[in-house]
This record gives structure tokens, C-alpha cells and sequence, in this order.
């Protein structure tokens, strides 16, 4: 089963679960187009421009990873502490967790969102 | 939560999946190192060089996504058949399915891999 890039689902989200600015999206897979008999439940590849932000948020009934491509970030984690990103750097919000993700670098942070669920 | 890029475990598998070749794996996420009550299993950032290839098999446990980040590979369906992804390309491996993925270009073939399970 194949995704391609051309049928990515476009989203422009301002002020993200309370963040600043806006995250753009590249959708290769959303809830809507969610196939049968799979965790995956969302994919995609997000970039925030510098100073814009995800604020935190709880995720209640999924979990999700960040896998950072590039630029640098604050990724601030479930018990509200913060630590710089780039890179190759992984994050994971698991079930019942909260994170948030914001740019404080100069270049934009790029990084491919995976949600999964039951 | 967070994996750093530092800490990820490398990988070198010749002819993996009976393919061609090696694969290079740069690991956040492994079996050994998967944390408690989440359903990723692995996430890891892949290569293959021109010419090499993971041989088609079968995902009995659990399913598998791999997201092409650069270069262009032959995918290979659960039916078989084969397509050719690039930059931006998606793939799902459901549970129960095949697939295989070779690199047919002149580059390096990058794609991130994760796998679910229950």
C-alpha cells in the first residue's frame, strides 16, 4: 500500500493546541483516510517556522513521535521540563502523556509526526 | 520522552530479508529498547546504497511503515507487484502482508522505517 507524495493532504493549523504561529502539514495519512487493521492512525511532515510553536497537549486516546529532520527545537516533555532538539533526535508522547514542540532556532524545524493507536 | 540521535544503535544487515546487498540502520527505537505500553516497536533511519535491496517478507507480529526521505526505490506490494517510490512516499506493510524495497537509483535511498505492534 502505497502513499505518494503528490496525494499529501495540505494543512495549515495557526496557534496549534495553543502554540504560536502556525505548523504546516504534508499528510500522507490522516484519520479520515485511515485504512482498516492498522495502529498507524496518522503521518506526516511537519515544519514549523522559527518562533512558531505546538503548544502542550495531552493525547489522550493515541501516542505519538516526532522523528526531527532538521532545524532545531524546545521539545518540552510530560512532566513539563524542556530540552533542545535537531536532527535525528526522536521524541515519544506516549498514551495519557503530554508534549509540545516549539522552533527557538533560526532555521525551520522539519520533522515527520507519526500517530498511532489501538 | 526522548531518543537522541547520539544514542542510536547502528546496524549493518547484509542481504537482509534475502535481498541484496546491505542495509544501514541507524536505530531510536528497537525491541531491546522499546518502552512500556506503547505500540511502536522500532523507528529507525535506513539506508540503501545503489543496487541493494530488503527481500520481500512478510510482517507476521506486527506491521511496518517506511517514509522515503531521498533517492528512489522499487517497492514491492503485498500483491507482488512493484512500484517505484521517491521523496515523500509512504508505504504500510499491514499485519499479515509482504513487502520489499530496493534501491534501483543512482543515489542513496534514505527512508525512515517504524514499526507497530499490538
Amino acid at each position: 500500500m502505497i502513499f505518494y507524495a503528490k496525494d499529501r493532504l495540505k494543512a495549515v493549523r495557526p496557534k496549534a493546541q495553543g502554540g504560536l504561529g502556525e505548523v504546516h502539514g504534508l499528510h500522507s495519512l490522516t484519520a479520515d483516510r485511515r485504512p482498516d487493521k492498522t495502529h498507524f492512525k496518522m503521518v506526516g511532515r511537519m515544519t514549523l517556522a522559527p518562533g512558531s510553536s505546538i503548544g502542550l497537549h495531552t493525547h489522550k486516546d493515541d501516542e505519538e513521535i516526532y522523528i526531527i529532520l532538521s532545524g532545531q527545537g524546545l521539545y518540552t516533555k510530560n512532566d513539563g521540563q524542556t530540552e533542545t532538539v535537531g536532527p535525528g533526535d526522536m521524541t515519544l508522547a506516549r498514551q495519557g502523556h503530554q508534549h509540545g514542540l516549539a522552533n527557538d532556532g533560526a532555521e525551520p524545524l522539519i520533522f515527520m509526526a507519526v500517530i498511532a493507536a489501538d
